[in-house]
């Protein structure tokens, strides 16, 4: 079977290492110009006219990036099948939708306000109360998008940065930590969840992930694997959805937002659980079974941002697995990522900070239960 | 780093499929003009016109298959780079020097003689008793140019069907299992282990492999890893190196062949082991630290040979990682492995009845310790 994938970056690139022992084969439709992921064949449209070429070589579609226009993915739609599908994708790059879907399915959110001036954002962050983050309603990721807030007065000046014609302003949450979901969805309507993974950003990018929690209530697990299994059935997803969540003192939950795709947040199960997300992702779009999703031991994913560091330093960590996306070196830019594997949560962290200091633009993290 | 690969084949494949993640890219060279290994450059010279083109986009060469002529080997050396060296592929296409290598070393060999006619062969047939086996000193692989004897008189047609002129003839070893050590050492000389894996070959063609064995005795684990220690070492040998051995009742070793490269019974790594043997093949040859060889959990692969069995069954099976080579199917062709992992051998053998059952050339295996 030939996937196609829209979009040729990182997260196409190890859906195709995944893809490949499955016999797949994939043809990547890059529109910006400037691919990186490096394997498979990638159709470089950035002038939007070689759909038709790209159509004809696939038999079914996925993506790595949501903010797609969703005429586009309907077009597709109507001529082979994507999973998921353009349903998820107009939910997912709406913040408004995103969060009246949440409301809908009783998962709780953070409070927040719909603006669309400078003057409303001032009030709603009167109302909310400072701290507050505002965010453009659409076309945001990995802080981009976003302005804190620390002051109502600093209303104009977020609206002129943000230039975006409609804002989400959101209550600052006391939370104890990030954390993510990730499920998949197969074509029959299994569902299988991965072990809820603690998130570490720093200036709106994620920089770790870990997971299994040491500490996690099985109960918040629970009602965890609740909202995104909710979520997933309501859309009749196919495929790995991701939900970023703050966990509150009181050990509740507030739905932050999610991805129809796989997610940065779930790499470590590459080399953390029996199945990885990426080939549970292909096996549900291709209608197979899913496999399982039980950690394999403490695993923690660093990433490699901006610079990279010493493969043969970095190589030489016990159980560190190195994931390269052949980028070249540039600010903010993801280029890699590193799973490190331990027997023992004392360990991997341990492990954690010996590899931070490898990496020319990483601090060591604080998670929640050290 | 772009790696050259000399052949196109599974082996290049799955060298690939680890290596993109370390930021290597490949290029193969196909002189077959029938190349599978989908993914990466292919060079395809059934002429050998093209082997410039080749050198000039590689920074290191490595091959997948050892029946290279080694004159070439050595061209290319004068050039580039080559792990293992052309010393390794000269001794290891060559059963003659290669049991010499392994008698000046010390590492017990079956009984065996060279013979160069019908009637040397017959004559050896006798001294030996038979049964025995007559194998062509170069070019047999997967049991190809081979013949087994039961009488002597069966001397001239033996000699007549494998049509080589020079044979060399063993005893057959009253064997407990056939075993193999995978071994991988390093630019600088650092030597890792993996664990000992049993091998069960229909018709000459390997089968099944299972690592780690529930009731190897560490003593006969130390004696194969000074055993394939003494063969890298003399060969200043880079890069993944296989020996096949029979283990025999008293529990002593004798070795049967190597093979200069990742080896089929070497595949469970790549779900079974720390780091898989491809990784480790790539580390070595790059000057990377070596990865952990330690097995996660009692891993069997079943290979898939001339037909294969449905996905979707295979994929429901728990803990099964199917790793398909994108081939289309032919009577005894090698068209895919799965590896298996279970908790316990008990388990794993359940599994791999199982497994076996899904596959239409398949049969279930004995292994030695059931």
């Amino acid at each position: 079977m030939n996937i196609g994938i829209l979009g040729a970056g990182q997260l196409g690139r190890m859906l195709a290492l995944a893809g490949y022992p499955l016999g797949n084969r994939f043809t990547f439709l890059d529109t910006t110009g400037n691919p990186s992921v490096g394997i498979g064949e990638v159709i470089v449209d950035p002038e939007n006219t070689q759909l038709e070429t790209f159509l004809d070589q696939v038999d079914l579609v996925t993506y790595e990036f949501e903010h797609l226009p969703v005429e586009l993915v309907r077009e597709i739609e109507a001529r082979k099948p994507v999973y998921p599908s353009s349903r998820a994708i107009a939910v997912c790059q709406n913040r408004v939708e995103e969060k009246t879907l949440f409301e809908r399915l009783g998962i709780p959110t953070p409070a927040y306000r719909v603006v669309e001036s400078a003057e409303q954002l001032k009030a709603a962050a009167l109302e909310l109360g400072c701290p507050v983050v505002a965010k453009s309603v659409t076309e945001g990721y990995d802080g981009k998008g976003q302005a804190v807030l620390k002051t109502p007065e600093q209303a104009e000046q977020a609206w002129a940065e943000i230039k975006h014609s409609k804002l989400i302003v959101e209550a600052f949450v006391d939370f104890v930590r990030e954390v993510s979901m990730i499920a998949v969805r197969g074509r029959d309507g299994d569902v299988v969840f991965y072990p809820m993974a603690e998130n570490v950003h720093v200036d709106g990018i994620l920089r770790y992930s870990l997971a299994p929690l040491p500490d996690l209530d099985e109960g918040v697990q629970q009602t965890a694997d609740s909202y995104i299994l909710s979520l997933l059935d309501e859309l009749d997803y196919v495929g790995v959805l991701a939900l970023e969540l703050f966990q509150t003192p009181d050990g509740g939950l507030l739905a932050n937002e999610m991805a129809p795709r796989v997610h940065n947040s779930g790499h470590w199960t590459q080399n953390g659980a029996v199945t990885s997300q990426f080939e549970n992702h292909l096996r549900a779009i291709q209608g197979l079974p899913l496999g399982q999703t039980a950690a394999l031991a403490p695993t923690c994913m660093v990433n490699v941002i901006g610079r990279e560091g010493d493969s043969a330093d970095i190589l030489a960590l016990p159980d560190a697995h190195l994931h390269r996306y052949d980028k070249s070196e540039r600010l903010g830019r993801k280029l890699a990522h590193i799973n490190l594997v331990a027997p023992t949560h004392g360990e991997l962290l341990e492990k954690v900070r010996r590899c931070a200091a490898l990496l020319p633009e990483a601090s060591a993290p604080r998670f929640s239960f050290e």
